[in-house]
C-alpha cells in the first residue's frame, strides 16, 4: 500500500511530495484516512532537525491527526472501522510498565512518537497502533479536534492535576497551547489570568475566557501580579528571566512548564519556600486524552484554527515560523 | 514577672545569662514553665545574626520548647493549665486570612516566630499565644517531643503532602531533620532510601528505618540511584550540584527542599519534564502539628537526643556548629 505524504527530505528544507510503502496491517494496527492535521511548533523543530537528525529523515511531520478508520488488524477492535478518530504526539508504548498500567502511557520509557522515526500526519493516510487512536466525540468537528490532540492535552493534563474550580490559573503565552489553556481553565470554573508579551492579545484572551490580562513585558504589571495565581501554566518556551513568573505564583502554588525553554531555570528557596513548586509536564496519558476530548465536547472548547489545504503545508510552516497564526493551522484533505 | 534566660547580647557571641520582664498575661496568653528546649541549626543562624540583626538582639534563641502551662489569660482555654505542651517555630499568626483558616498558619503573612523579635525557649519560662501551644500526647517524653516541634513538623508536612504508603521516599541529609524524616517515612509504610555524604551513617540510617543507603558523594552510587525515589526530602541546606538529586527522583516525583540552600538551584526541562517537580516547604500548620504529634505517639517516633543542662547552652551550640551531635541537643531544666 502506497501512501502519499509531505516530507522534509533533509533538515530545514521545504517539504516535498513523498510516497512511502506501508506493509500489511499489523495485528493491532488501524489504517486511517486523514482528513485534518494540525501544525504544531514541534513539527517545525522536527523538520528543521533541531531535536536530532539521525534516522529521522525523510521526515513526515504531523501529530495532531484526525480522520476515519478504514481498516484494522486482526487483534484490533473491529468497531473502530468507520469511526472518526484522532491521534496525538504518541502512537505507542509498552502497555505493561507501571506508567502504562496507571494511565500514564505518556511517561513510558518505550513511548513511540507519532512522527519521530515514523511517518506522521502530513499525509493522506497513516497506519498505527489502534490502541493509541481516540474516538472523537460527535460534538467536535475534525478541524477543531486536531489541535486538541497535542496542544490541548499538553495543557489539559497539568490543569487536571493541579487546578480545581477554586484555583486562580495563570496562562503564560497566548498561542496554540495557551489559547486552549485559557478556555479549559475558565470552563473548569477557575479564575484565569492571561500573561502575554503582546498587549494586542488582551481582547482575544478575554474572548477566550480570561478574566484578567497581564503584559509580561511590563515590569510594573508583573510586580502587581505577584502572588496572584495558584497554578501558572508556562506555554512559551522562552529563555527569559522566569523569576517574575515564579513570583506571580501564590503560596502553595505551582509554576508548570509545558513548553521547553532550552536554558536552565534558576530557582531559590526564597522563591519556592512557601510550599510552592516548579514542575514540568509532558502531553498526557490515554485516559486523560479521552477526558480532554469529552470535556471539550461538553464545554464547547474551540481551537481557533485557520484551515489550509494540505498542499499548502510549506506556507503554513513558514507562517508558523513567523508566528503569523491565530492560533493553529490545520491542514485539510 | 522576671524571666531568666540565655541570650546572645550581640551577634556571634556566646550566650549569657539574661533577665527580662514579661508584662501581665495577654487575654490569649499561656505562661509556660519550660522543661526542655531543642537546639536547632536555625538557633545558631539567629544567634550569629546570619538572617538579620535589626531589633533582634538581645536574642534568646530556642523554638523547640516543651513545658507545663502554669497560667493562661482570660480568653485562653483554662483547661490548658497544668498540661504538658510544646511550641515550635511559630508562636502566632493573624488567624483570619485564607492561609490561617485553611490550616496553613505557617504561610500567614503575619506569622510570628517564636524567637525572632521575641524571646525564645532557652529560658526558664516563656509567655506566648496559647493558640500556638500544642498538647503533648502522653506517650511522648518531653525530651523526645521537643525536636519534633520544629525538625519533626518540617519534614512531616511535606511527607504528608507528597508521600503515601506506596511511595519510595528519599531523605537527603541524615541529621536533626533527616533522622526524623526517615522514621516518619518508614512508619508511613514507605520504602526509604537515606542519602548522606557520610558513609558512617549507613548503620544508623538503617536502624532508623531506611531500607537503602546511598553515599551522595559517590558519583557511581548516585548514578545507580537515578529514578529511584518518588519523593526526595532534601534536609541539608548545601550549595552543591543538585542535579544528581533531581535525577534520583522518578517520573511524577518531587524533590522537596526543607533546608535552605543560599545559592540558586538550576533546573532544566530535561530534569523535570516527566511530570516532576522541585518544591519548597516550610514547617507546617497547627493541624499538621497535631497530626505529627499523634503520629509520633502512635508509631513511637523517637528523636535521637543528647540532653544537656540549660546552663551548658554554649557547649551545645559550639558542638552543633561542628556537627558533633547525633542528632539533636535538648537543653533541660
Amino acid at each position: 500500500m502506497t501512501i502519499n505524504a509531505y516530507a522534509a527530505l533533509e533538515p530545514a528544507k521545504p517539504l516535498e511530495a513523498f510516497q512511502y510503502d506501508e506493509g500489511a496491517l499489523g495485528a493491532f494496527d488501524a489504517d486511517i484516512a486523514i482528513t485534518h492535521c494540525g501544525v504544531c511548533h514541534s513539527d517545525l523543530h522536527l523538520a528543521d532537525g533541531d531535536w536530532g537528525v539521525d534516522g529521522r529523515f525523510p521526515m513526515v511531520p504531523g501529530h495532531e491527526i484526525t480522520g476515519t478508520v478504514t481498516a484494522v488488524g486482526d487483534a484490533a477492535d473491529p468497531d473502530l472501522v468507520g469511526k472518526r478518530v484522532g491521534i496525538g504526539w504518541q502512537r505507542g508504548s509498552c502497555l505493561s510498565c507501571e506508567w502504562c498500567v496507571s494511565g500514564n502511557e505518556n511517561l513510558c520509557d518505550s513511548s513511540v512518537a507519532t512522527c519521530v522515526g515514523n511517518y506522521g500526519g502530513f499525509a493522506e493516510r497513516v497506519v498505527l497502533d489502534s490502541r493509541f487512536v481516540h474516538v472523537i466525540p460527535d460534538a467536535l468537528s475534525s478541524e477543531n479536534a486536531a489541535p486538541l490532540l497535542c496542544a490541548g492535552i499538553t495543557v489539559f493534563s497539568p490543569l487536571l492535576r493541579y487546578a480545581d474550580s477554586m484555583s486562580h490559573v495563570g496562562v503564560m503565552g497566548i498561542g496554540g497551547l495557551g489559547h486552549l489553556a485559557v478556555q479549559f481553565a475558565a470552563k473548569m470554573g477557575c479564575e484565569v489570568t492571561a500573561f502575554s508579551g503582546s498587549p494586542a492579545k488582551e481582547d482575544e484572551a478575554k474572548e477566550l475566557g480570561a478574566h484578567h490580562f497581564v503584559n509580561g513585558r511590563d515590569d510594573d504589571a508583573m510586580k502587581k501580579a505577584r502572588n496572584s495565581v495558584d497554578v501558572l501554566i508556562a506555554t512559551a518556551p522562552a529563555n527569559i528571566d522566569w523569576r517574575p513568573y515564579v513570583r506571580a505564583v501564590r503560596k502553595m502554588g505551582v509554576l508548570c512548564f509545558v513548553g521547553i525553554p532550552s536554558d536552565p531555570i534558576s530557582v531559590t528557596m526564597r522563591d519556592i519556600g512557601a510550599n510552592k513548586a516548579i514542575a514540568g509536564s509532558v502531553i498526557g496519558g490515554r485516559h486523560e486524552m479521552r477526558q480532554m476530548l469529552d470535556f471539550s465536547a461538553q464545554h464547547d472548547v474551540v481551537a481557533w484554527t485557520e484551515a489550509m489545504p494540505m498542499d499548502n503545508v510549506n506556507t503554513a510552516l513558514s507562517r508558523l515560523r513567523e508566528n503569523d497564526v491565530r492560533y493553529r493551522f490545520v491542514l485539510e484533505k
